[in-house]
């Protein structure tokens, strides 16, 4: 038989509800700066590639883009 | 400097392309079965939690259920 | 010619990347909750079977579990 | 009181199954492509952007590309 610590169980549940209650706050403001964004003429795919990008190592990130070159080109040449 | 195998290359994009095209069509099948089953009544909700019991062996099942009622009955007597 | 106000670029940018970061931040803490509860002996899948239950409501949750059983039972007796 | 017929939905779940099992089929035969091409030295994370860049119509790439670089050039200017 499994004996279960309610008290246990229950602050953890409430943490993790907590912490998805401020996850779902953050996700709402994020739509809401998007649609901001979209809202002055701004372009949200491009918006999201920029976030991207950012988060890369320049150094990583001109490799991709070389390596990337390099495969499209094999492909029209072969 | 890089080489790349051009041919080598066409060739891997090429399948996956092919099998990138299976998968959305069947993905459209799937849709449309259970697009057929709403519109005889069934609830697409239960139906997909249906499906994942069927894919869980029985004794896993009830093992589930049984250990969530535990926590359920910790929860309401704490 | 497309033009575009860096300065409002890079104010929503760097909105989303705060946001971002925050949001990052607690799926962290999440998963040290989640990781904390199972050093406890608690099993993940039923805490997060507990918590989707109780963001149901409760006479939803019984409805669900009623057309459950209905759709199993027909399964079984056909 | 809810009537349900067994036979439709046993036929319903049963093409759900089918597609499924197809699904993961191709799921499965798209990995053992990728880690074939990763086996011959190809970058994954670039053969899948190549598949992106395929999807798209060349001029919608090229477009996206020309405001992702306005956008580049916009915050650094700023």
């Amino acid at each position: 038989m499994i004996e279960v610590s309610g008290k246990k169980l229950k602050q953890y549940i409430e943490e993790l509800e907590q912490l998805e209650e401020r996850r779902v706050h953050i996700a709402e403001e994020m739509k809401e700066v998007l649609s901001d964004a979209k809202g002055e003429g701004f372009d949200i795919t491009i918006i999201k590639k920029v976030l991207q990008i950012r988060r890369m190592k320049p150094e990583k990130f001109s490799e991709q883009e070389a390596l990337l070159q390099t495969y499209i080109d094999a492909l029209s040449t072969d």
